[in-house]
């Protein structure tokens, strides 16, 4: 069973692909922005990215872990999240709060997918 | 391969199977008890009809995340947890703090399964 | 399709193998040292020793969440992980902040590995 690495580099891999499933690392806002609904809206963009260059999309989520480093964002994430999900199709998901590694991440969302 | 989602709404599903492998929404209290004990009880009656559903059970818990909103429940949860273990078929588990998404909220469970 | 469970206990199994991936528990320093630095090292190599024990090793790691107990740990922790990744083999990786269950822990692994 072959595993494909999607830019992998010294400490990670932004997607693993083993057996039909892409095990996405944590994704995080890029741009500097601070605001969580557009980081938000950043992440979920990262993870279309990614999602699409395995070859699948947000359809065939299983899994999403989504860490708020407040969780008075929770709506606001939770808003831009709604808009995102494919209806019918939302993945099996938990949310809490933690610390992030740079301090001006507001969300990280880690997510599994299947492969059609 | 097809997906299996349970109860899917606009936020998540709780839970999805793909390959023979139930994903299951982080799973919370909803009678609104306070106590961590029967918090956790809780949690594990909501695991154990979601695994039900998907024709499965406990003896087939892969992985568990624990996220405790206050580390000093760590021993009533875990005695909770361990009367609900199937002898000789505990999943790997992991039990970290995290503040949850309600504040009465003491304990969150996410969890893995294989189907038979 | 089988499970295999490695040192099942009451509590946990340090690792459980269903159709050609390993899930781990949370890996933790056993040996009571403090620093960061070798408790990750403590930590990477009990993962590297249940990959042995379940037949893969390092170059087959799909997925691994770093919980740390503070955020300022981040770069010593992360030293220690490059060295230790197989390059060109870097599984998808999240990092977050979290409390550990016992207060002398500083870091928790989480992997997810693919058999051969």
């Amino acid at each position: 069973m072959t595993i494909q690495r999607i830019d992998p580099g010294p400490i990670l891999s932004e997607a693993v692909v083993h057996n039909g499933v892409a095990y996405l690392a944590g994704q995080v806002s890029s741009s500097g922005v601070r605001e969580v609904g557009s980081q938000t809206r950043e992440v979920l963009a990262a993870i279309d990215a990614l999602l699409a260059r395995v070859g699948t999309d947000k359809t065939r989520v299983l899994r999403a872990q989504v860490f708020l480093a407040d969780m008075a964002d929770y709506n606001i994430m939770n808003t831009v999240w709604e808009q995102w999900v494919a209806p019918g199709h939302a993945p099996a998901r938990a949310t809490v709060q933690a610390a992030l590694a740079k301090p001006q991440w507001k969300v990280e969302i880690v997510v599994t997918a299947a492969l059609p």
